[in-house]
């Protein structure tokens, strides 16, 4: 059964201009910036940032965050009805955690080719095999998410590249 | 690249048992009995059984506690050359939190043919478009690991069928 989206161009904006709050959140952390809210009945009812370098947690990701305040705000694991608004393409774990919340819509920004599973590498969200599947959409904003993404890796490149200069120089100490 | 297992049969039932462990603490809880460990240097470094109910959290499977519990205890989010013991074959998300988290070795009880994504339905452990893949090893204590699962939703099945039938019994009030 296909699953069609039910929010209009405007409120996916608004709600991803959120998401986008949250990523910067993360960069203001020196973190990968990506940001995550989940939405029901028009109401922001989670919001995460990616604090995987801060928390030292592999399971730290903005989508996680943002899934397990959602079900402690409606005091329950099924958050059916649901949208999850994401800036980057959802990994495995993400699109799986989405999936195990029952969440009905997934909008996410940027695609994330080399990890992304719902639509790059492969798609869990919208795999019938599974007992739940979500409506997909690719693109909100995607430039400004993206955007955010190349520009923090520049930044780090740039910073990398001067810190390797500064200690290479002769006429610094060690 | 293959991986390999770096771990005897004698460990692996060791270990196997802690996990079996912990997924009867989920049995007392009424959860659906699965747990997890993780272990690194042949010391158990996390701790994890199912906590959905319990918790109303979507992300609170075994793995995931077990997995959280482990990078906080080593201070890192990366657990490499780590080993994941779970009862169940792991789901998409569990799949993908072990892959961010680079364990290296994953051992499961039973398969999951419904939902299972380290073998079952699709294999992210070894799925090298990824930057991370893993040893994987199924039916390590499998029988014991699919009895606990089987025994379990019989016993729920039938809890059901009594309180259904006593529901319906005119000579008990409502």
């Amino acid at each position: 059964m296909e699953k069609t989206s039910t929010l209009t161009k405007v409120q996916k904006e608004v709600f991803m201009n959120e998401a986008i709050l949250e990523a910067r959140k993360a960069q203001m952390l020196q973190e990968v910036p990506i940001g995550a809210i989940v939405v029901l009945d028009g109401q922001i009812i989670g919001r995460g940032h990616n604090l995987r370098e801060t928390t030292q947690d592999a399971t730290m990701h903005a989508e996680m965050i943002a899934i397990k305040e959602a079900c402690q705000r409606v005091g329950s694991w099924r958050l059916e009805q649901a949208q999850l608004f994401v800036t980057l393409e959802p990994c495995p774990m993400c699109a799986g955690a989405s999936m195990l919340a029952r969440i009905d819509e997934i909008y996410f920004g940027a695609f994330d080719p080399k990890g992304g599973a719902s639509g790059s590498l492969l798609n869990l969200s919208t795999d019938e095999r599974f007992n739940h599947w979500s409506y997909v959409e690719a693109g909100v904003l995607g430039e400004t998410c993206g955007a955010l993404l190349t520009d923090f890796f520049r930044e780090l490149r740039q910073r990398k590249k001067k810190l390797k200069k500064t200690s290479n120089s002769p006429e610094l100490p060690l």
